[in-house]
Parts: C-alpha cells; structure tokens; sequence
C-alpha cells in the first residue's frame, strides 16, 4: 500500500481512535504496532490531550519512546509532565542517547539532573557525555549505539554478535573494527559481511581506509563528508582515534536542512525568525535590532544625500532616480552574494579559487551595467527630455553595478577568512553599502556636470 | 586511520602519482584501488590531462566507472572523447542506470544513441527507461538495481540471493517483496533479516506498511518523505503499485542542496547563475532580464517620485528620507518573505495555517514598526530640527513596515495556491512592491502636511 495514500491513512486512524474511545486496549496495540514509527507519532499529535493518557497506560515505555524522539522539543516538555516518574526514567532508558541528550539539554538542569539520577547508570552515563560536547559539533550529534567488532573474529561469529546486539544499535549496516584499546582500524559493511564466507576474518573483509570525525568537528563538515562518500554513517573518534560514537544519515539529512535556514536567516538578517512557532513578539524582538541597524544605515544615506542637497535644489528631477540607482545597486550585489553564499557553502567555490570567481563576477557586474547604461539612454530622453540627465543617470549605474557585483562577492569569503559575524553578509547589509556607494556615485557624477543640466 | 589527515593523504597521492610517472602498473593498482572512490575522482582531477590515458590503460571499465560517476558532466564529457568506443560501452553497463541516464540526457542525441546501441541490451533499456521520465521526478531520480524478493522465500533463501545479486544492487539494506505481478506488498531490512532464524518466511517478517512513492511524484516531496521517516531509500512504484525503482538516501541529500540552492536562486532571483562554473557572459545573460525588469520597476517608481514632484520642490529636505523608507520596508519585507520561504520548504508552515502565520508577521510588522518610528521621532528633531518631519517619516515608517510584512507574507503563498513563477516571490520582486508603496505613503503624509513644514 502506497503511503500518499491520504484516504487509506485516513480511515486507518479513524479505526485507531475508535479503538481508544471504546477502550479497546487489544485493538488498538494490534492496530497501533503496525504503524511505521513517524506515523504514529503523527497520530499521536492529532489526539486530544485527555486520551494521551491511555497512551501511556497502553504502550509500554520502551513502545512510547519510538514516539517521545519523534515530537518536537515544546511537546516533549508537556508530555513529560504528564509521565509517571518510573515511566518517564524507562522510557529515557530506551531511548537512543542523542536524542535523549537533545531533549535533557533543552530543560532546566535540576529536572535534567532528577532525570538523569532515575535513569539505569550506563545510560545515564552516556547520555552525560553527549551533553557535553559543544553544540552543533560531531560529538554532540552523534549516538552511543554503534557496534564495534574485533579484527580476529569471523564472519560468522559476527552475524552472531549482530542477531543479539543488532536490534539496540542505530545502524547494523557498517561495523567498525577496533583493536583492544578501542581505537579505529578498520570498517566492514553489512553488505561486504553477507557475501563473504562463514569463516573469514573480518581483518580480510575490513576497509583500513575509515572515513572518520573528530568529536569537536563541526556538524556542517561532517554533512559534507557523509555526502561527498555517500556514507550511511560516519564514526567519531577522539585525537587518539578511540572509536566513541556513530553519527548516522538521518541526523545529517536534519543538519542540512537547519543549515540551509540559517544560511537563509544569515542571509536576509532575520536571524533565527525564521520559525514559525514563536510569537509576533519575539519575532519582532529577534528582527528589530537589525532593522535598527539597517535604520541607521539609512540615516548615513540621508547623510550622504543632505551633502548634495544644494545639487538637488538646483535639480529636483534627480531625486526621481534614488530608487532606480538604490535598488539596481541593490539588485546586483544581493545576486552577486548569493553566488558566493552557495558556492562556499556547496564547496564548489574551492575549486575555482577566490580570484576566478571575483573575476566572474566584476565582468558580470560590468556587462550588467553596459546593458542597463543603454537602456536608460535609450529611455530617458525619451520619457524627461534630457539627453545630459540619460547620460548622469547611465554612467552612474554602469559604475555603481560593476562595483556592486565586487562588493556581494568580497565580503562574504572576507567574511569567511576573517572568522567574522557572517551576517555582515546578509542580504540587506550588503545593499545598504551598495545603496550608499551608488548615491554617491551618482551625485558626483550629477554636480560634476550641473551646469549642462536644464534647470 | 582518519580521513582528514590531509598530509597522511598527500604522501599516499604522491605515492600512486610516482607509480604512474614509472609505469609500474602493479603499484598503481595496489595503492589506487584501496582508496574510497570519491578520494579515487578527486585523485584523477588532479591529474595532468596527459596521464589519464593511462588511467584508462590500467583500470578496468568496471573500476573506472567508479571514477567516472564521481565527475561533474563537463567533465564526463571531456572524458568520454578520450575513451576507446568499446571501453566507453562497457564502463556504462557497469555505471548505475540512474547515473547512466543522468550524464545521456546531458549529450547530444546521436552521440547518446550511439554509446546506448554499443551497450547490452537489457542495460540499455533500463537507462532508456530512466530517461523517459520528467526531470526533477522520482522517476528521474531512481536507479533499477535493487533487489525484489518472494514473501513465500525463507530468510536462509534471501541470504543466499544476497550473496548473488547484492554486489550489483544499488543497496541490499532493504528487500522490497513483490507478488507474483510485481506488485509491492512489503519491505523487509537487512536488519531484521539477520536477527530472523533462518528458516522463517519473508511473510512473517515484512512490514506491510510500505513507505513508496510514484515515479512522477516530484523529488523534493521524495526528499521530505525520506527525510521525515528516516530512510535509507524509497521504493518507486506505477500508479497500479508495480515496483520499477528505488531512490537512495544518497542521491536525496543531493536532490536537499540542490532544492536549497533553488530556493536561493529564485530567492535572490539569481536564477541558476549561482554556479560559479559558468561564465562571466552566461551570468550575465542569465541575470540581465531579472536586473533589467527591476530596473523598469525603479522607473515606476521615479514615476511615483515624478508624480510629487511639486511637493520636493518646496521641500527638498523630504529626499533625503527615501532611501531610509525604501531600506526598511524592502528589509522587513524580505525577512517576512525568508520566514515563509523556509516554512513552505521545510513544511512547518502546513501545521500552523495560512492565516495564523499572516497573523503572526503582521503583529511582528507592527512591533516594529513602532520601535523605529519612536527611534526616529527622537533622531530626527536633533539631526534635521524639525518634529513634523519627525513625525511624517515615522508615521510614514510606521505605515509602511505594517504593510511590508503582509507583503512578504502574502506573496509566496498566493504563489504557491496559484501555482504561478515562484521567482515572483524573489527579494528583489518583494522589495520593488515595498518601496513603491513605502513612497506612496511618505510622499502622500508629507504632501497632506505641506503646510506645517519648515520652508
């Protein structure tokens, strides 16, 4: 059965809610059990708060923390306060140690502790671990449930170890060998296991070359790598190589995805407001600072055209063309940092090298502005008369957008090298230097050749 | 050993560059082949073009088929010119029919009917089948090997398939079953295949609750459906449920970059001139329309400016605010439009509701637009010297961030509802609108309160 299909969902719900209303505990198990783990705790979000009780009456705690991993950290809280205490520590038990870290380390650190504390000791333990690794690091996002083998044994001593440890760990799919003192040497795949013989080693069967973390490395390099190997998991090790966690695909697929928003917030200076689950308030508290900023960089544009304001009132008609040369500048540069922010962030730009693309750009730029410059000669006189006013206005965007497309692609990597605040990369940020640039461009060029304009 | 240890890597690199400049074959192979196959592809990029010949020489078109589907399509093109017709034939029999059919849609016709005649057959068809399916699909997307099992088979029998087929199939980590007609009736993974005693049947081990997808369905609902379930790959089924392919995780985080890297172009309206390996003139000519077409909204807009211009002969001062409400209403317009953009990709915006978010960003563009209106009622009377400017670029401001936010808000999601060019969502797009009518509102305020302005 095809799981788009809504209706078929639909009504296999329904038979679950129904189970519940009539306190059908068989039916609902049998119905309930079948479900894949993402479609129950979506089940689970569709209940109404009193029926959540019969959950945890219903499953067992090992059953419910399939479902506690899936919700979202707000929900957890609730739910939590709703767990017995025995049943809450079980269900912690259960769970994998990342995800249970994730959850502990968004709680205040008395309830984390009282937690903890009720928690079996080896759990509990590696849980603590997990928590203290900086965030977004591979050691904070990898799991303690990995399986790791000796390089004597064999093949079939192996699928031995798998068929009782198998069902705990995160994956079964790559084995990592290790000698005695736990360090890294090697990695067999499921796949390599099932087609050798029954009785060959692993140290035949094992790959020396492991593709491995460091528990400090940042989580983004560690996507890459997954990605750029096509790996299904990848081992974190410590600097003396002792192998001490897994961090898996499916948390390198979450780590993608928060990247690819926080390089959007970076990039439009929304910094974090992007979620839709807070308040107007603090979206509004989280956004204002770079509005104000952005605002003040907007009082040194009116700075810069209160300097020309005897130009202006000599020529009122060249204030029509702010916007145009504002937003062109504008325009340009956003594009030319959006380049940059993606090929740094692909890796892409490493191949080519800083010169190469600042190059590609700046003849961009200066072909963009030839095509705009002809454009508005083209138009001006046509719409206001004045071929001196088509030529200010021209030369002063062929000028502004080949600078601009410089400034979009120079500091973001400047940024980059210079281990600075990205969100000096930001879209606005950058248009506001292009906007400042342009004006004065423009009115230079416009005062340098006041006299040929008509009054 | 750890993959990072850039210098350990260099010494290995030279040591197999060395084996080629001596012609040794044997040490070539030794070192080449133990290396992971994207370290292989980034090995042969490095390499004098001259010496690849060699490669070809050494490496059979199996192994080097590995090489070939780690490079770029540019490349892949420059290689296959160098390749011996029979060898080429080979290497892609050898190629997954999804990486296959992605370089063939990419040549010329002929050319590309030329290698699919001069390979097998039954190859040949399934790539030809895999290039009949709309871009950006499932279909597209998929690859053919992978590995359909019987429900009736025992988990000793599938094991014993296993060491058969796996070495070809794309993954052997899930075993989809199929009826007697191709049918998808159940998933079994590996993992639960070896903890099973070997003598039970597949139908007592499958889960029936198959996660599939259809071979139109588009690649980034794929991507959310892995991503949400934590997949490894996905089975591809007709619309009468018969299985034809299978999507794997690795191929999804390309189709995640690739889908964010849209986002961002459509975004910045950089439209796929975010790859930094085109040209200076290709970039320009894919971005000339978007900054042209913006350059004529900034002519509307000098209309609007035109349109008061009696209104900035009497006060000239009144210019200098343009670019302060032009910024800050493009700047919040486009942090509305980040917030929704993301919430539609990463689907957080289905569980809150249209109205809820519009409502929420209003309420942010309010907050906002009060705090800058009371910063510039103190500002400007100390720059400018007068508190009805003040008042009119505050209440102007005011006006305008309000309006702004419902702007980027609204935009995307009408977009989305009506199906329409999503670039209409753009920054750029987004920021025009903003301006004109941050414009319309200042210059209407400032001309109803002419008469109260300093002269």
């Amino acid at each position: 059965m095809n799981r788009l299909n809504e209706e078929y969902r639909e009504n296999y719900f329904d038979t679950i809610f129904k189970s519940l209303k009539n306190q059908d505990k068989d039916q609902f198990l049998k119905h309930f059990l079948e479900l894949h783990p993402t479609d129950q705790v979506e089940l689970f979000q569709d209940l109404y708060k009193d029926k959540r009780p019969m959950f945890y009456e219903y499953l067992s705690a090992e059953e419910f923390s399939e479902i506690f991993q899936g919700l979202e950290v707000e929900e957890q809280k609730e739910v939590v306060k709703e767990l017995d205490k025995a049943y809450a520590a079980k269900m912690f038990n259960y769970m994998p140690s990342d995800d249970a870290a994730d959850f502990l380390g968004e709680i205040n650190e008395p309830h984390a502790k009282d937690i903890l504390n009720a928690m079996e000791k080896v759990e509990a333990d590696e849980v603590i671990e997990l928590m203290s690794y900086p965030e977004e690091s591979a050691g904070a996002l990898m799991t303690k449930e990995f399986i790791s083998i000796n390089a004597k044994a064999t093949a079939a001593q192996v699928m031995e170890l798998l068929r009782k440890e198998g069902p705990e760990a995160e994956t079964v799919y790559y084995l990592y060998v290790v000698d005695p003192k736990d360090k890294l040497v090697g990695v067999v795949s499921l796949r390599d296991l099932i087609v050798a013989p029954l009785n060959e080693t692993v140290e035949n069967l094992m790959s020396k070359q492991v593709v491995s973390v460091e528990s400090h490395t940042d989580q983004e390099e560690v996507a890459q790598l997954i990605k750029d190997y096509d790996l299904l998991a990848a081992p974190v090790v410590t600097t003396t190589n002792e192998l001490i966690g897994i961090v898996t695909v499916d948390d390198i697929m979450d780590v993608l995805e928060e990247e690819a928003t926080e390089d959007f917030d970076d990039f439009t200076a929304a910094k974090g407001a992007t979620d839709v689950n807070i308040t107007s308030f603090s979206a509004a508290r989280k956004r204002s600072p770079w509005i104000i900023m952005l605002m003040f960089f907007g009082l040194i544009t009116a700075g810069v055209i209160g300097t020309f304001e005897e130009t202006l009132e000599e020529i009122v008609l060249l204030a029509v063309f702010i916007p145009l040369i504002m937003d062109s500048a504008g325009n340009t540069g956003t594009q030319s940092l959006a380049v940059m922010v993606r090929s740094l962030a692909t890796g892409s730009f490493e191949k080519k090298g800083l010169i190469h693309t600042i190059k590609r750009e700046f003849g961009t730029g200066v072909m963009l502005g030839i095509i705009c410059a002809i454009v508005l000669m083209i138009l001006i006189p046509f719409l206001y008369g004045s071929y001196i006013l088509a030529f200010i206005v021209g030369a002063s965007l062929f000028l502004t957008l080949s600078v601009a497309t410089i400034i979009g692609a120079v500091v973001p990597v400047a940024i980059t090298k210079l281990k600075l605040d990205p969100a000096i990369a930001s879209g606005p940020f950058i248009t506001t230097v292009n906007d400042i640039l342009g004006l004065i461009i423009y009115f230079s060029i416009a005062t340098a050749l006041l006299d040929y304009l008509p009054k």
